[in-house]
């Protein structure tokens, strides 16, 4: 069972239990090889503090002594680890020996048989030189033995892998068919000769069509990821789990794995991120060292730095800025940075999973943070709002002060020419516009430039001074704007969707500044606080706001139902949980403002989500909104 | 004393030693006020290994107590300390207070009286405000007080700042004027109003200004720049010491130092990056703790976290991939990503500095990694040899294999469409163009273009296919090339100028391949071997080659000019040491090979640079050159 909580877009921090064992996500489970142990699973846990592992039971199962063992002690004692353990079927031996014959059925009950808290299906391994035809083949009978698997599982959890090659329809198809299936876990298969070729970016190919067509409430696993290096970029695009035995393996070759790379023993004089390993021995003691206790050395090295890296994309996930952090991983290795580039073409996917605002400023920091879905959002709600706008003015930010008698009057639409493209006058004060940071010579970008007929600055005060030119008929209007009635108008159409500002204020609204900076601080209509602005430039809906909203737009908008039992609570302040959902606006994004509704759509109260409609929908566990304010709270 | 031990560029490791006290550079100097001990001086040699530290001699001069101690004791034994002690002046104090009236003398003599290893003279702090005259004007006062100071230094270092605010031109007349001076230390003062407002891309302007009108083979310290965030990008530019107050300055706020950044306490749950402290507490039991107890515990962090960063820019210079960790750095912040695009503007003044080849393949990881030196030497060293071409073609990488009957016989050049713009067909296989990774979409440049009548393959094939066109004749020759020696005589004309084919191949040539991958390995001339292919894809010159350059080319090209005593050494296959070099080409770079000549321009053998001729001229200590072949050896 997997619990939301922390997220950033797709990326995620859960808490993922099964048999009263939990373990946090993002996480690596390292691969035990039960008749070579290396590290023993007791230090794992221990040390490394890894509460998951992952076993081989066909290893296992073709080795007289430990199929024995195994047998008769089961699994957790026979390793001696308290955490979850997780086996493998010999599908990935399959692959690497040819043809070994197994019996899906026989290996999949010797998994549970062994006490194995998750088993995995034994699946078949598309390589990404099969053809279409063999990828599909392999799809259907990767399903259709997970049918089978799913009614001898018992009580424990089965992963379904999703297959498919490198043909993007066919691992979407996958995907679809696996979670129609419902297993407990995903692990996508058949990348490791991708990874092994640095194919790094047809692997973000292959994550974004499993990812999005599996069920978000349950883990996904890259099977055999194990080098740091590409954590970060897997984790974005949702993966929660990895394996490795590269820990062991490169050790085995004197290499040691960096966050940025390998280094090779030889090559090594320096320690570019500190591991116990390396603070205690001296590089050339290694290499003197007899081998198993280098290897062993190592080993622990290349977990040590793993376990760090999955600290770094926590904190990111945390702090939210797991783009940026992205963005700066991606220049360790150009086939990183590849992968980095092929993320533009998924910003539409990925906007709907994207947080509205962030903790944190946006940073901009190469051409690439303009790929953000963050910024996508931002470029598709200013066209909608805006796209039948005719005569637009374009602003510089540093002459907005000198024009503000020309916006109070002027019958056109102002937008200001800033890093992110032109940006409506009314809207600077949003996030990201306001919260941001760039350097001194950003790399401009011109959107909405194809939807405008427009002046410049200049062209219109050459023209209002021509006393020839008509302009001043059709452009300066007798009505002084109230520039702070079209601004809150402006980022409530933004921020709930074209018209809000109609629903909102239909009646005398005052506006409250602060004294000190002068900005909007609240809005009242009809003496009734209904708006609070946040730091991130939009507004915390109160009771009065979402009552308006709730009777001007027609279900399910702006709306998350919840059942009649779950409405009760609520109603009382209590946070929506997710088994309770029963319907969603599937346009809310999380950390959107939300009203909340009871399944007859009677309006119990405001709050913020934290999921959107997919994801709110197949939880089972965990907030999906955080009830504010309600009639009786 | 300094002595160059491993360098990319100017970025550099060294020893340096004062007092038989060592530390290795680039390296940080903890501030130690000894009235307010947080951390022991003891526990920052024996803990931290940091060598060095830096203490206010102002401080200590003001309190008499201190002050006693200070002159009975000396500073080693009062601070309980073996390693280097640097004394500051109180220039910063009076900078940040106001007018201190401090006697300039008196101070440098009460540094000396307690036994400081290296002063500094008190040097009048420029403001980034100033006016150009009153950056003259502090400029000037602090030559004339420094040039007092070396009168009354004693046996104490002495180090004379650089200042001049903002102002470029000041800065080189300052770091001129100080460095005719001859100080043994050169700080480059007033930026930390700079760093603190991160115009970061304004202190890489101030670096380059100072930094190449200085001593070389002095060391450059960054005056106030505690942050582990810059520490790169100054170390890319030649800086070799810091110092810092911050880390404890932002302990007591409640700051982590990291280097993508700074963290507050109450904003943090993971930790990004390994320190001991937050290994051993609990983010919450430190916010728990008394006042004093954390800020130790945090200012012991931030001195870890910064020697650590220190360790990485140490391995990307060892490993020679200073650039790649800069351009990953900079993603951490706007500021360092405006740094680093400025560092385009000096591309030409860095290449002087600029090793020929790297132990590594070139990586592009963003649009400025074409910024890199190596990139602007490539392209000025392509449009030298190749300016004068008129029949140009252009070729893909895909089809160089079907083009060979046309590059055999064809009277043209042929030019290869690569990532890093055009290529000569004969220079594919040279550093970086082989040696090289690009992401499956790299961003082309188009260098050369205007220097072309350029026709492309289709074109190309279209006109000899007509027979019609007159291009048969002027096109095709009855001469088949031999394309062996055209890439040789390619490659020699690249690594050491124009005619050096001539040179070279002034008689029957033999070229030598591998039998495993076809390629070149040695060529000889007459029967004796004069060339060897290196992985880089440049040539290393055998004895009978530099005799042939030396024959052909005038003093002093390709030459390094050693003493009459050192060349005595020198033909014995002893390297070329710092203090015996009399004079050497200027177009030398590092890691060229050179032709070693006593002071009468008699030959003596064949090495490999490891200086420029500005660094070779100045430096006392240490290898200029490496001697791989003479006469006797």
């Amino acid at each position: 069972m997997l619990e939301l909580l922390e997220r950033d877009g797709l990326a995620r921090i859960c808490k993922f239990s099964v048999n009263n064992k939990e373990v946090e996500t993002p996480t690596l489970m390292p691969v035990i090889n039960p008749g070579k142990i290396v590290i023993s699973p007791r230090d794992i846990y221990e040390k490394f503090k890894l509460k998951s592992i992952i076993t081989n039971s066909y290893i296992i199962y073709n080795n007289n002594d430990l199929k024995e063992k195994a047998l008769t002690q089961k699994l957790h004692k026979m390793l001696d680890y308290p955490g979850i353990i997780m086996t493998d079927s010999g599908t990935f031996q399959d692959h690497v020996y040819g043809n070994l014959e197994l019996d899906p059925q026989k290996i999949l009950d010797f998994q549970r048989e062994i006490g194995a808290d998750i088993g995995t299906i034994l699946d078949i391994f598309t390589e990404p030189d099969f053809s279409r035809e063999q990828a599909l083949s392999a799809i259907e009978e990767t399903a259709r033995r997970g049918a089978q698997a799913l009614k001898i599982k018992g009580n424990m959890k089965l992963a379904g892998t999703v297959q498919g090659s490198v043909y993007l329809d066919l691992r979407e198809y996958a995907a679809q068919k696996m979670s129609a299936l419902e297993f407990d876990y995903y692990p996508i298969g058949g990348v490791v000769p991708l990874l092994e070729s640095y194919r790094y970016s047809d692997i973000v190919d292959i994550l974004i069509a499993s990812k999005l067509n599996l069920d978000p409430s349950k883990p996904v696993h890259l099977f055999g990821a194990g080098h740091p290096m590409f954590f970060a970029m897997s984790i974005l695009l949702g993966v929660d789990f990895f394996d490795s035995s590269s820990y062991i393996k490169y050790a085995r070759d004197n290499r040691f794995l960096f966050p940025d790379g390998t280094r090779e023993l030889k090559d090594m004089k320096y320690v570019p991120y500190y591991s116990p390993v390396l603070d205690k021995y001296e590089v050339s003691e290694l290499a003197q060292m007899p081998y198993d206790d280098r290897v062993k050395l190592i080993a622990e090295h290349n977990l040590f730095i793993s376990v760090e890296e999955l600290n770094r994309v926590k904190t990111a996930i945390f702090e939210q800025s797991i783009w940026e952090y992205v963005e700066e991983r991606s220049r360790s290795h150009p086939a990183l940075y590849s992968a980095l580039k092929t993320l533009k073409k998924y910003q539409e996917k990925l906007e709907r999973f994207e947080n509205l605002s962030r903790k944190h400023a946006y940073f901009y920091t190469s051409i690439e943070s303009l790929n953000r879905p963050v910024i996508y959002r931002l470029d598709k709600r200013i066209r909608s709002e805006f796209q039948n706008e005719k005569t637009v003015v374009v602003l510089n930010q540093e002459n907005i002060d000198k024009m503000k008698q020309y916006i109070e009057t002027a019958n056109a639409t102002f937008l200001v020419h800033t890093p992110f493209g032109f940006i409506p006058y009314q809207l600077m004060s949003i996030y990201p516009i306001l919260q941001s940071s760039f350097p001194d010579y950003p790399d401009k970008i011109d959107n909405l430039k194809h939807i405008m007929d427009s002046w410049d600055l200049d062209t219109l005060i050459s023209r209002l001074k021509n006393p020839d030119d008509p302009i001043g008929d059709e452009f300066i209007t007798e009505h002084k704007k109230d520039l702070d009635i079209e601004k809150i108008r402006a980022i409530v159409d933004y921020q709930f969707g074209k018209y809000s500002s109609n629903a909102l204020f239909n009646g005398p609204v005052k506006i409250v500044k602060s004294k000190n900076t002068g900005m909007i601080r609240t809005v009242f209509l009809d003496d009734k606080h209904i708006l609070s602005m946040r730091n991130d430039g939009f507004f915390t809906l109160k009771y009065e706001a979402g009552k308006l909203l709730h009777a001007y737009f027609k279900y399910p908008k702006l709306r998350i139902a919840v059942s009649k039992d779950s409405a009760e609570f609520n109603m009382l302040g209590k946070n929506v949980f997710a088994r309770f959902v029963v319907d969603m606006d599937p346009d809310l994004i999380p950390y959107d403002e939300v009203l909340i509704v009871d399944p007859d759509d009677n309006y119990i109260g405001v709050g913020r989500t934290f999921m959107n409609k997919t994801e709110a929908l197949k939880f089972k566990k965990g907030m999906v909104a955080e009830v504010r304010e309600t009639n009786k709270k």
